[in-house]
């Protein structure tokens, strides 16, 4: 549990539905293992077709899991109805990305209305320790009323 | 072309067969289509596997084709039996990443023994158009000697 | 003169009288020495009160003009009556900073109504030669109607 | 206290020599107010001169006390002999900077012979209470051996 009060008591559903719609969560094998309010982690196996040239994960892909598990984290705090876009984010990678699993635990920093700070870290999980692999700092904008984006 | 000289004349080469060991970029779809020194394209095609909930690129997958391009940028500076790692990166998006075609631009802005400063603009084909989408500005670290780690 | 089209036709007296209520950049002698329509040069001398432990300009004082440079030539575009404020900023550095003069010359990437992209290039004069030194990218929220934030 | 051992048992006087010959930290008014392993308090004093145009503090201050807190944090696990120098960092503004006097806590989040990556937060005290006013993550390099560099 985090400090936040969530402004739409449906918060977890509609963080679900919404990730369920992000096709390239899917593509990439990661699934949402946490919705608190202004809390989200997303996991992933590893797999060959998602690495880079030496066999380790490539930084785009934690960079994709880490992104959304901020941008539903911002998510989770919104009232119905606002849909958020990720306007920047930066990643620094720790380490080589290296593990059997990966999880990106996705944090709302300071919420606003208009614009919303997020954190996340990255860690794989490798021969049973856990190993900080990624860690980023993510802008995210509130969206209302326009055409096409929904949640 | 660009101004910089490469210290490897087979810079090309050296790029292109690491690029194809990334599997990453073969499950988004990105292909290399620009090699010069201290200069790479990257593109790939829109595919509905690759959005995310608004039926928009996922930020994460420009995220990679631009972190490849710049990483190639960088390798294309380096002499034989150097690999480079991304260190991090910042991407902002500028505009809703929708189109039939994307391509990334990866340049090198300061090359460096250990440190290189890389940059990168992520732009659609939308309807004829060219649509900038997102801006990266990376760092590469030049690794030698790493055991597991090369071009 | 830059490809952007002012919404304020006194785009420029309005960038020069916000600058001259940056206290800050009088503390560390920066001047503004180019307004075009998105597109701000802010100017600075080398003093040894500017300088970190290696007698380089401080990384802190590159990052303070640069965010204004960015800062104000967002503005340049603003209609008359908006504020900007800085959401964020990163910088890379790319050489150490030792000349005579530094220079940082911000730009608009991508001007919105709410969200402005800038970047900025920060070089040093040094012996006769221009030495870029530092890169920025920033992003610049546009404030409309908070009390006590105007301009 | 932090989790790191440190690998020269003088890092505390070690930094704040360094820190002494920032001539910049004294123009600002900014002190060393803890040295532990990985983690150094930089604060300051409210002033005028440090101001923007809205009479918050300066974005570009609040990011060079940041920036020292995240570079000595650095130092403070670094063997005798090497300097730390800044190769990026970036940071968000979360509050407008009013307060009577602010303070960057910088700390280690993952130290490396060559690259140490750090985070800062910086807060306000206003009226007796603590508030959040920026975050930032930031790059550190490991300086060997370089003719005018050390500590």
């Amino acid at each position: 549990m985090t400090e936040f009060q969530p402004q739409d008591p449906t918060f977890a559903s509609r963080v679900r539905a919404s990730f369920d719609k992000q096709q390239f969560m899917a593509t990439i094998g990661a699934r949402l293992t946490r919705i608190d309010p202004g809390a989200v982690d997303i996991e992933l196996a590893s797999r060959d077709d998602l690495t880079q040239q030496h066999g380790f994960l490539h930084a785009g892909v934690l960079a994709s899991a880490a992104d959304s598990a901020c941008g539903y984290a911002a998510l989770s705090l919104m009232p119905a109805g606002v849909a958020v876009l990720s306007i920047e984010f930066k990643i620094n990678m720790l380490a080589p990305a290296v593990g059997e699993r990966f999880r990106a635990v996705g944090r709302v920093v300071r919420p606003g209305r208009t614009i919303t700070v997020c954190s996340a870290e990255v860690s794989a999980s490798r021969e049973g320790a856990t190993v900080p692999v990624a860690v980023m700092q993510a802008t995210m904008m509130a969206v209302r009323d326009r055409k096409g984006v929904s949640d």
